[in-house]
């Protein structure tokens, strides 16, 4: 293998690759990245087994020589020298050649750098997916779904299934469903596909969609998913995003969402934010993060907090209105302070049903996204 | 006590007090910020007893009204929370009352907040300082000279004293030294004064130099340095700044600097900062951070490492000149790239004593700053 390649390039295609490399792995080829070039292009691979990310960098893009290729090859390389040491070369462009038993030459300058590679063949092949079932959505919509349900994951290790995000996909309609048994957020959205696709036990990592994200881009690019029976994979432009499908059963959570309310406000998500967020400055000095919501009138909520220790948190807000029952209900500051950041839209409507029923919150316009919080049980 | 004070200028007082403020006293009342209004302004004072750092904020300035002051007292507010709360409170303005047994009352807009406060009359006294002997600096002088020389102090507290910098002091000249046994750093500049001032064993903590950077202004303002036997007091508009000297005597390092030396070169800051990078990020795997630098011709100087696992970095760099013996040497990476860093100027000197000498590294330009780094001995 010998080929001269744009430092940006490369660059870009390994900090994309690189979001799969994990830090302790059992296996030392996948502390790896690895190197394909032909006369296509350059591929390089990344894998840590619950995630594989492909990147592909053309020979040519839009009239610009990307890379000059010599001779085509394989060869993985230790991910993290790599990748620093190509952010670091001297010039703009690096010649790449891989020499006996994989030991492979970087130039680029007056700087000479040689590192031990390993054989290609011993790099483990990515799953094989078959392409028949596909849905395909904008990348902002992607990226919203996730930040909107992601945080609400459990990260508790003891019951794995809710470390992941349920996808359920019936009548052209996406949701994604995050949970950890004191919250759940879900977000909805329609999708294109040219078939009539249903799933209703597909969950994925939390953490492996906080990765995607991080590589999706924020242009809005349609993405295309293809879902086959144990792994998902996401069709960018140049990158290939695999990952496995989380076992087990996801819990029914669609009993946990009353479907009529006591009492609902409207309030500015921003105003609502704040006070809780001072009220939370508080409450997290008691571990317990309480805070205390109570309806004084049709137009003003108080917020509140206390700690023996410290003192206490006071604040009246104004709402726009409250219908029905006036009631006090305290809940998690922590968790409301997550459900109202991933609200965009101006005003938020919440919706109860008595103090020891669960809190929804939807934003005010039509964005199909809700989020639920349980209240704590307090003594007065 | 009960005034009105704008939000901006007591969270800018509060962010400068609370560098005092240590996350584990052992004295309770020390995790408190003490305030004193009176009919001058508001004073407020943090200490770990290491340091002290008060700042006053006046009912006035440039006819801007700051403080309305009520009633005159003073109270020992919970650093951490009040801080928190200052900076988020609701409205411009913010009122603060005490109330019976020092219960605080905090109100901006609908916000009010009830902080349990302590007695200001447990609150220790700051040091009395003689002003006797007073040195004077400008600001961005003193950042310089802390810059220049903290990063070389040692980490060690088994040696307390190298965790200092020294301060030497005669003849209008202050120099500051920093030296972990491994390395060294001086820098001197010219003072102002109005009597002969000299002092040779007046040693600061290496983070309270850094405590101390962070609130010198950018600005080049005039700073009054006060001596006295075991404390330094630094003057600067609204602020004072106390800090212990460190008990013990520095060692003698001037003997370390070689006087003249048998290898000279010239080379450009930036580019040798660069390739030394380069091969540290190599060195840097092998624990040992070990660079070589191989003088070629009188032009060329080669710098490269290697691992065994990992393979080698070799890169040639362009000097302007070498002159008398051409070496090998062998160094901490580390070391050299800390020293380089803080090169301002755009070409240095680096002069040699033989391979197993000291290397001493100086800006080309007439700053008086001397690194100094003794080099690895190793077998080829």
């Amino acid at each position: 293998m010998k080929f001269t390649i744009a430092e940006d390039e490369l660059n870009e295609a390994i900090q994309i690759v690189s979001k799969a490399i994990s830090n302790r792995t059992s296996i030392p080829i996948l502390s790896g990245i690895k190197l394909d070039a032909d006369h296509q292009g350059l591929t390089l691979t990344a894998s840590d087994t619950e995630i594989s990310i492909q990147s592909f960098i053309p020979l040519e893009r839009d009239e610009r020589q990307i890379i000059e290729l010599d001779v085509p090859g394989s060869v993985v390389l230790p991910a993290k020298f790599f990748s620093e040491i190509v952010r670091k070369v001297p010039t703009e462009q690096i010649e790449i050649e891989v020499t006996e038993n994989f030991r492979t030459l970087i130039r680029s300058g007056t700087l000479e750098v040689q590192i031990v590679g390993l054989d290609p063949e011993e790099y483990p092949l990515l799953p094989q997916i078959d392409g028949n079932r596909i849905i395909t959505l904008p990348s902002d919509i992607i990226k919203s779904m996730i930040r909107q349900t992601v945080f609400a994951v459990s990260s508790n290790e003891s019951t794995p299934i809710l470390t992941g995000v349920l996808w359920t996909i019936s009548d052209g309609i996406i949701k994604f469903t995050g949970c950890d048994r004191h919250r759940l957020a879900t977000r909805e959205a329609r999708f294109d596909s040219n078939q009539d696709i249903r799933a209703n036990n597909i969950v994925v990592a939390g953490k492996t969609l906080n990765e995607l994200q991080k590589i999706l881009p924020d242009q809005n690019v349609l993405v295309d998913i293809v879902l086959s029976e144990n792994q998902l994979l996401f069709k960018l432009q140049s990158v290939l995003f695999y990952t496995r499908i989380l076992d087990g059963t996801y819990p029914d959570t669609s009993k946990l969402i009353p479907q009529s309310f006591q009492t609902e406000l409207v309030v500015e998500t921003k105003k609502l934010a704040e006070a809780i967020d001072r009220a939370y400055l508080l409450s997290r000095e008691e571990k317990t993060n309480i805070v205390r919501m109570v309806m004084s009138d049709r137009q003003t909520i108080e917020v509140s907090s206390s700690s023996s220790e410290l003192g206490k948190v006071t604040e009246q807000i104004h709402v726009n209105e409250i219908s029905g029952e006036l009631l006090k209900i305290s809940f998690n500051s922590k968790y409301m302070l997550d459900a109202l950041k991933v609200m965009d839209s101006e005003q938020i409507h919440i919706g109860f049903t008595g103090s020891m029923q669960p809190i929804i919150i939807k934003p005010a316009d039509s964005t199909p996204l809700l989020q639920l919080i349980l209240p704590y049980r307090t003594t007065n």
